[in-house]
């Protein structure tokens, strides 16, 4: 969605490691957007954007309009499964990942990439397009790039431009409360609401305070993000919140073969 | 879906003009039967199915077990337009188009085909895959092939099998009406309603005796679908009926511009 950052760059980066030719899709998807989301606010800037592929060795940038890639009238859908985007962020987003769904194979398709790189910090959306290449038997390999985080911890968004620099230093404990929790469960806690308490109790003052709104803190599986009592095989420990005004999302994995 | 007839072989020649490799589909697809419809009763015969194509001079069968196509648990769906959907067969068959949706970009997906040959006679669904075609940007040419019909006139259908020899001869009045329809239009009659009147009367003898259950007949926009009262551009005149317990459609094309 542009707003390109470091985040992006290391996608950038991992893909022109593997390919010749790397495109950078550029593109404010208004599909997925609810009512009363930030469509209209969210950053954009499409030159530094392109100054920054151009550093990167980027061959192609596609950019397109809305109209191109939605013509008029009403589209065709692609709708995941409802196990998987009704949870988590499904639960206040709703159509959000019928959004991301159905741009993401329009692009896919228009593309035609071997690979396509998307980042962990999007867990449930990585899971969902996992799921409808799979399904819809896209020939592209989904690749996952771990998450890239400031010098505090705050995993990288272009949302993170809507914070001022109080809200800055309150964000960062969302992922300093989910290391509390790796660390309680690389010492053997495997309980999914033991591991939810840890984090919870980490954040208990900025919450008490509402300098957090905590939307949700969840165990779920890697793949099927099904809730989960307690860590198996891989699971995803994520988090959903709000600091001011901007809606955070933050997650780590959890792996008792701890190899990921 | 297999029980491949003349129509079917139609299709084949006309790819094997146009190609050097050609793949014939052949799947019976669970997700476009509604409760109550024939997904059981579907005529299937592979071994026959085999031989019209190898002597057609097939390359490719593709006839994938069910399993091998949705997996286990929900599967990914493909939602056309409502507006391509909610009407003609779309009201009896509510689900129908977002299977043959689903299942159709699953098979061009798994066989990148660069073109795909689809007959005239299912013409809703022809227009239907047209629009998730392009709205998906599946990059594959959809060829519309005329409809093959008997010496009596009746399309060609697997459901055709259903039809003991009294249904044949009622059968066959369907495309007599949608005929008479054609000539009046040819006279200069571009009105729907006179149109849709002229093929009620041809049939009324067989709706009275119950002999013919008559669905809908309505005259559309050949790519929107939307209902039209007069022939300005190309039309579809579109049927569906019963003929004891068989369910059958057939359309003709009127074309202001005489040339389609």
């Amino acid at each position: 969605m542009g707003a390109l950052h470091v985040g992006h760059v290391s996608l950038i980066h991992r893909a022109k490691q593997e390919h010749d030719c790397v495109v950078v899709s550029i593109f404010v998807n208004p599909l997925q957007f609810g009512a009363g989301e930030d469509y209209f606010q969210y950053p954009r800037d499409l030159e530094s954007d392109r100054l920054v592929c151009e550093k990167a060795g980027i061959d192609i940038i596609f950019a397109p309009l809305a109209s191109e890639i939605y013509g008029v009238g009403e589209t065709t859908m692609v709708i995941p499964p409802a196990s998987l985007t009704s949870g988590l962020c499904g639960r206040s987003r709703v159509g959000h990942f019928t959004g991301v769904a159905t741009v993401v194979t329009k692009l896919l398709n228009i593309i035609q990439p071997q690979r396509a790189y998307f980042g962990q910090k999007d867990g449930q959306q990585l899971a969902i397009i996992r799921q409808v290449v799979k399904d819809l038997h896209i020939p592209t390999e989904v690749v996952a790039c771990p998450i890239v985080r400031s010098a505090s911890g705050l995993a990288l968004s272009s949302r993170n431009q809507y914070l001022n620099s109080e809200d800055l230093g309150t964000a960062a404990s969302l992922y300093q409360a989910l290391k509390v929790a790796e660390t309680t469960f690389n010492q053997g806690e495997h309980d999914g609401d033991a591991l939810i308490f840890v984090v919870k109790e980490h954040l208990s003052t900025y919450i008490a305070s509402q300098q957090i709104d905590l939307e949700y803190i969840e165990l779920v599986d890697l793949v099927t993000l099904e809730p989960v009592a307690r860590v198996v095989a891989k699971s995803m420990l994520a988090i959903a919140a709000r600091v001011g005004n901007t809606r955070l999302i933050d997650n780590i994995i959890l792996n008792v073969n701890s190899e990921y």
